[in-house]
């Protein structure tokens, strides 16, 4: 792998580098694609500013997302406070990026809009009571978001997902001065790469372990995963990191309630903040 | 704005169907953003076959949007049987885009692959007994899917999503043989669009709404969803469907349980699949 990018062929370059193996099979693909593909998550951002009209193009970008029966049960707050990206950093537990962006974008999971709408109308809006809706509003959230990456890719920005943004959901909620039935979903940090970070494409699953033909099935997933393991393990040595597998880190992860710093009390959590989640 | 694809510029053309009104700002833009811009969804197809490794290049696409800490918390069924398209299109209730598309992609919110991992291990995977996790693979899927909706686009298909799939998720389940701590989030139809089917883009609420400044502000909320309610009456005028606002819409959809279409029993369902949702 570490000689894909002599190739030749770009597709067949990202995709082996994207799986950490040789390419699987051939498709179409085209400049857009080719953008996708070369994702790579940027923590380290340089202090040049964005150009201007930036965050709009981000903002259309994500507005033209499909979104649930055109709901639209998402909303962001861009932050470009120094002072307030500190205390989010410091909240989310992610200085690096977050303090280190010109652009921070909020993405909110946000049924706030629809329940004022409701009250406005004096309708009872039940539907908001329910986890379901709660689910359209996270998935709403991510759709526009990831237009929002993919935008800013293009125009050849960096961006990382701040999950941690999650952590402590309603300190942010005061930060952001968030109504109740609004929670941050996750941050998306934006600006232009610091030069002298280097970052790689991450391999991921084999294709065969994510991709299910007419029904799912779990044939060779152990080896496939002990694959995978390998070819991280051979990535985080590329990178100059302490040699890691994937297992250990999702047990790690997934292993323990305190491993989710905080996210644990979710649910009571977001019902504090007004969501009903039946 | 139907004489907005004659201005000449693109971009401004875009942003004015998008928003129903006069182009707002200008910012960067070039090709990526503007078939951002230019999405809308496609529900009649042709009956033309997709070209060879149009699915494996969509999943690479998928594969390449971020996952929160690399757990890649989903996965995907790809169903081309007619017949199984059937019933599925009768589960979700939206017969014409579910049988019509050559390719139905089921986005799943997939904790089971990691809970095998856990028994594999013998390690007690505590977090995934939390709605974060829930969350977490939520967000995963709709990343994922919609970069293959993107890259569907970029290849020149059209795409729908097909929340239905979340009507009756126990018999989705079983039609696709999914394991426990496993749900189909979402569909995604794609195929080449019916071309004696014109869509048009599909006005958003107006960015003052969606896009917030530093803190989350309602300044002149039910002025701009007026206007919104307007702009849209008058693109449903446009499409020769019943003239439609925004704000009755809205009501009737989340006004009551009933309008769920059974996804009021969410959460009861998804616990009887499994999760922990704690």
């Amino acid at each position: 792998m570490p000689d894909a990018a002599n190739r030749g062929d770009p597709f067949k370059d990202l995709l082996a580098m994207r799986y950490g193996e040789e390419p699987v099979g051939d498709g179409p693909s085209n400049e857009a694609i080719l953008g996708l593909l070369a994702h790579r998550s940027v923590r380290a951002f340089s202090p040049q500013a964005l150009a201007p009209g930036t965050l709009e193009t981000l903002v259309a970008s994500a507005q033209s997302a499909p979104t649930s029966s055109n709901l639209q049960t998402w909303s962001v707050v861009a932050v470009e406070d120094q002072a307030r990206k500190q205390r989010l950093a410091r909240l989310a537990g992610t200085p690096r990026a977050v303090e280190g962006c010109p652009l921070l974008l909020v993405f909110l999971a946000d049924l706030s809009r629809l329940e004022r709408l409701g009250v406005a109308k004096d309708a009872p809006m039940e539907g908001l009571r329910h986890l379901e809706l709660f689910m359209v509003a996270l998935i709403d959230a991510a759709l526009a978001a990831q237009n929002a990456a993919v935008a800013a890719e293009a125009l050849g920005l960096g961006t990382v997902y701040i999950g941690g943004m999650r952590n402590r959901p309603l300190e942010v909620a005061a930060e952001l001065g968030l109504p109740p039935n609004c929670m941050a979903a996750f941050g998306l940090c934006v600006g232009h790469p610091d030069p002298a970070v280097p970052t790689e494409v991450k391999p991921r699953l084999p294709r065969s372990l994510v991709l299910h033909r007419e029904g799912y099935g779990t044939a060779a997933e152990a080896e496939t995963i002990a694959r995978y393991d390998e070819t991280l393990a051979a990535f985080s040595r590329r990178q100059g990191m302490a040699e890691t597998q994937w297992t250990p880190r999702v047990l790690a992860r997934a292993g323990t309630a305190a491993a989710l710093h905080g996210r644990d009390r979710m649910r009571e959590v977001l019902q504090a903040m007004g969501f009903g989640l039946r």
